[in-house]
């Protein structure tokens, strides 16, 4: 696919963006440039959560013969009008009906087949009368009410008719989804591929997940927190690769491959040790690198081979910001979900005056309270713990200044 | 634990409940029983969507040094106070601060730090000025604006400082939790251990999933429904066991141990071969045998060795609608998580009339359509395919005949 906006690149290291991209502009670009992964099929028993790729019709029906709907008697319901407790009819049972063994003939006249719930009704019989309505006594069953024909039968079909459709591509599979193609004998379902998302973490000072931090050494949290994100948007991670802040080793990291989208935490912005971005534009395309948006102004994003490659700034709250804002959706869209931002929203009032500039997209971390909704004082993008204290975020536009008290605001819940 | 209400054992085969227990009392008695498993380690990268066991405290502050939160020039603050375009100020640059390899020295009158985002900030220095905000040339910058002390400084534990308690024990673990965990150094959370669902499917016509549906036998599709259902709530699954209706083989299954639930699908209502009843009362207690509820009237809530069995219908409504109203609670329970019904709710409006009858609890699938919401007529417990149309189900109390058009419902969402 050609690139829609090849904009030369600008090595921004030193001085500073030369213009800042709309996120409502990054956003268009991502749904112009990612689209679903090919098929793949999956055990039922790992199904859960995939996206189906292609509509399932039913081959077999379901259930596949007539059965009972309850633990009682096959009988004919012709032979019960008219009966009552005054006036019993009684029947005789020639035999039983057992779930996979039927009674093996037709049943006649005057005559009853005890039946267990999900066995064939018997050829001849019509209705079943439950256990709890009869009187069963040595071979015979004493019938004080009439039965309707069909009555607790389950006729062939009657869940699933043979050749209907019974899922449509697209659907994100519930656990009984998987349940009905189980039941029409159906034991893989064709899912959107997940996507694979690689991570590269860069900078010298970082240690890995599960360090302890020492010197001027901090541990590394970005990669942790974007493996859940990936997760939870459908996608795959391969281990997390840390690299030091040498253009050598990203290059080699960038063009490794084995990814559907990469992201690179760390070096994204305007520092001399900034090479992810000048690697991205030398190895495909940057189209956009600067965001009108805060936290996560330094974010980027650009194609390698085709493939979206996102470049979130190492402070963690941007880098959170930057996954669910841009990253997050182009690894839904591979998936084939929606580019929705996947957290509940609600609306609330705003307690406390939320405050941003025009010209920017603010993502600003709230508590709920009683009284509404109120912005956390600490804003800094370096904040994590802003993220774990806050119930959500609310998206200011970028044409607004802000919220007054008063107004209704929609907050994006972290919780789920 | 002594049994609270330790009911004699009434065998209902071919005879029928004596009587239903309510909804009510049943979740009830599941609150009563069941708590929380003890603790165990994971990995953060294995961590989300686990419940914290116990609160953890930091051991160390983030940041453990005061840090640049910008790419620019540390420098002395009170050295910029009256610097603007028409009197700037130059300051010679010393040398670079990068992450993780600080600025060797204080720096003194006159001087600046060429420093990148995160790095320590020399001693002597107080304040970072933007690169955007600057202008280098050789080894001179020149400032043409003041900086207040303090300005784009991180402090020493701005984001958590050293002994605050950053996570409450019960927490439902974000991402961004991870995240702050790894950066005070925790590699590992002390998480409520999963609860281990055992999974045992009864009769004789039941093929595995993965089957044909072939002569009078059915492809089993509770198990695939249960298993997804399990993970949704935290626990975990070992392969299902597919029993015939032999009271011996199900009474093996049901003293193998291994498990903290054990689910029993099939064989529990009061046909001739519903053996589990009986053998859950003598291997164990089954305080509650029939339920004022439909679907699902059959479930059944025992113990063995203290540890809570269910009795799920074969019906495959019945079944999703007996875990989610009783089993779930216990496996989220168990977990360190709310009972709450895991589906997100919305209030509608009723548009077609929602028939129950007062006595017992309805479980109504229902559609929700521009014009409100519609139950979905074909009511039968053994059309499964109704839970796939579905939207989502409405309970209906047990002191309410239904709902009229008109009135408002809460709809649990069957999609995420």
């Amino acid at each position: 696919m050609p690139n829609p906006s090849p904009n030369p690149f600008f090595d921004v290291r030193m001085r500073g963006f030369p213009a800042r991209t709309e996120v409502a502009v990054a956003v268009e670009l991502i749904r112009k440039r990612v689209g679903p992964l090919g098929p793949e099929a999956v055990e039922l028993d790992a199904a859960a959560g995939h996206v189906l790729a292609t509509a399932v019709t039913a081959t077999v029906p379901v259930p596949h013969f007539d059965r009972a709907a309850f633990d009682g008697y096959a009988l004919r319901a012709d032979e019960t009008f008219g009966a009552g407790p005054n006036n019993p009819l009684t029947l005789r049972i020639v035999g039983e009906a057992m779930p996979g063994r039927p009674f093996a003939r037709p049943i006649g006249p005057g005559e009853a087949v005890r039946i267990m719930t999900g066995s064939p009704v018997p050829a001849g019989a019509d209705a079943v009368l439950p256990a709890e309505s009869a009187e069963e006594a040595g071979d015979l069953v004493k019938v004080v009410e009439p039965v309707v024909p069909g009555k607790n039968v389950g006729r062939t079909g009657e869940d699933v008719p043979a050749g209907s459709t019974v899922l449509p591509a697209g659907r994100v599979l519930r656990p009984q989804d998987l349940g009905l193609l189980s039941s029409i004998g159906v034991g893989r379902a064709d899912v959107v591929r997940r996507p694979r998302v690689a991570i590269l973490i860069t900078g010298d000072e970082i240690l890995p997940p599960g360090s302890k931090p020492v010197g001027y050494r901090i541990v590394d949290s970005n990669s942790v927190v974007l493996r859940a994100l990936v997760r939870r948007d459908g996608g795959e991670v391969p281990p997390t690769k840390h690299l030091p802040d040498r253009p050598d080793a990203i290059r080699e990291a960038m063009t490794a491959g084995g990814w559907d989208v990469l992201l690179v935490s760390g070096g994204t912005s305007v520092g001399r040790e900034d090479h992810a971005p000048r690697l991205v534009a030398e190895l495909g395309e940057l189209p956009i690198h600067g965001m009108a948006l805060r936290p996560a102004s330094p974010a980027g994003i650009g194609f390698i081979g085709g493939r979206p490659v996102f470049l979130l700034p190492g402070n963690p709250v941007s880098c959170l910001c930057a996954y669910d804002l841009f990253a997050g959706r182009a690894v839904r869209l591979l998936g084939g979900r929606s580019d929705d931002l996947p957290y509940r929203t609600a609306e609330h009032p705003v307690a406390e005056k939320i405050v941003s500039a025009v010209g920017r997209v603010d993502y600003v971390r709230v508590r709920i309270t009683p009284g509404g909704v109120e912005p956390i004082a600490v804003s800094g993008a370096s904040i994590l713990s802003t993220t774990v204290i806050a119930d959500g975020f609310v998206l200011v536009p970028r044409d607004r200044e802000g919220y007054e008290p008063g107004e209704r605001v929609t907050v994006y819940r972290y919780d789920e």
